[in-house]
């Protein structure tokens, strides 16, 4: 494990989930819609397709895709399912663009102020960029720089993403920090070399599916919000 | 021409010479280092060798580049050529990151700021992001995104890199307006559809080499600074 005395240079963090709310979000906005679906459900088929729709164009079976555009896949299959047939094109597109307007989490915007005045802080996200730069835009988040799959032509957990963000930088892996609230994404940092901080998100599936946010010992910072980690990394 | 009284949404800048003073800033540096050698011409002559460092990656003589690396290739002919033999590899490394630390005119920070209200803002530049990310924090310009050549692997004036602004956003190519100080640039972001928008830089090259910066009839908007586009956007 890196020397923990020695800081980080550039803090990345994982977005949806970890500094916003897609559950939350999509719930709520499925439910305004009132389409006779259950907003709960909905925004958890949608988020249970996006892994096995990376996998399709990792495996090759498709080109390089664009998250907006797996989520329009992914989506098309959902309404047939959800027996929505009625929305119109213009609805659809709408709709799909409900993940450029999730809401962050209370602590994210004041936390990432907080860590921009010490360190470098980017995104590190399958979103694709025009997604994550109107979430910024729509949610206060103060970037300094969007990474994004798009740049690296590779989805995490793929090294290219970490060890991309390094690149760019110019800095060594361990002068980078990945922010998660996904043990696999940080364990995928962790094997590039980079170090790891694990956020409490008990509420990511919602009230009805609390994850277990215990402790782990391999990563080496665990906060219960962007604050704490603040406070935790002396900003 | 697109119709001027639709609004783009997209505002993407150009930035060496339209949003920070290459030549003052690299001029004042190499000063104060004191190598016994003129500002004034050590950066006219490293800007002299950008373009055609950009020709020979393009012609295929080179393979893909990153500026910093098109810099510091250039670095090493202008030290051989001043007669600068005695800087260490610290020392260069140093000096090639200037391109990082360059200072903004005094409209630019304020100017974004007020563009940002009404419009996505963002780098349309053939820096490398890390190179353009540094300069943002330091100079405490306020980007939504920072997009580069890096990502579209192309640089300016590639239809590639003016087409890519308007992909990532999803929108339409005149929706997107080329903030630029070179006719050259809005030229060819024009013959990709996008609209133009000329910023007055009459010290670019220093005082001794005043540029004409008087109006030009194919650039839909012409402006002295970045405070005085934005009040022609309404900002």
């Amino acid at each position: 494990m890196p020397d923990p005395l020695i800081q980080p240079k550039v803090l990345a963090f994982d977005v949806f989930g970890t500094v916003v709310d897609w559950y939350g979000s999509i719930a709520r906005e499925v439910d305004a819609m009132q389409l006779g679906v259950s907003g709960d459900e909905f925004a958890l088929a949608w988020r249970a397709g996006y892994q096995p729709a990376m996998r399709r164009v990792m495996a090759g079976e498709l080109g390089w895709t664009l998250i907006d555009d797996l989520h329009r896949m992914i989506l098309g299959e959902l309404l047939r399912r959800f027996g929505i047939a009625h929305l119109d094109e213009a609805g659809k597109k709408h709709l799909n663009k409900v993940w450029h307007r999730l809401a962050p989490w209370p602590d994210s915007a004041p936390g990432l102020a907080r860590l921009k005045t010490r360190f470098m802080i980017c995104t590190l996200s399958n979103g694709n960029i025009g997604l994550l730069a109107d979430m910024a835009k729509n949610a206060g988040l103060p970037w300094d720089c969007i990474l994004s799959a798009e740049v690296f032509r590779a989805y995490k957990p793929d090294p290219a993403t970490y060890l991309g963000v390094a690149r760019v930088f110019d800095v060594a892996p361990h002068e980078v920090m990945l922010v998660a609230a996904h043990h696999d994404d940080l364990a995928g940092a962790r094997a590039c070399g980079l170090r790891s901080a694990y956020i409490e998100r008990p509420l990511e599936f919602g009230a009805g599916q609390p994850k277990d946010v215990s402790p782990r010992p391999e990563n080496e910072l665990h906060a219960a919000s962007l604050l704490a980690l603040a406070a935790q990394l002396g900003c």
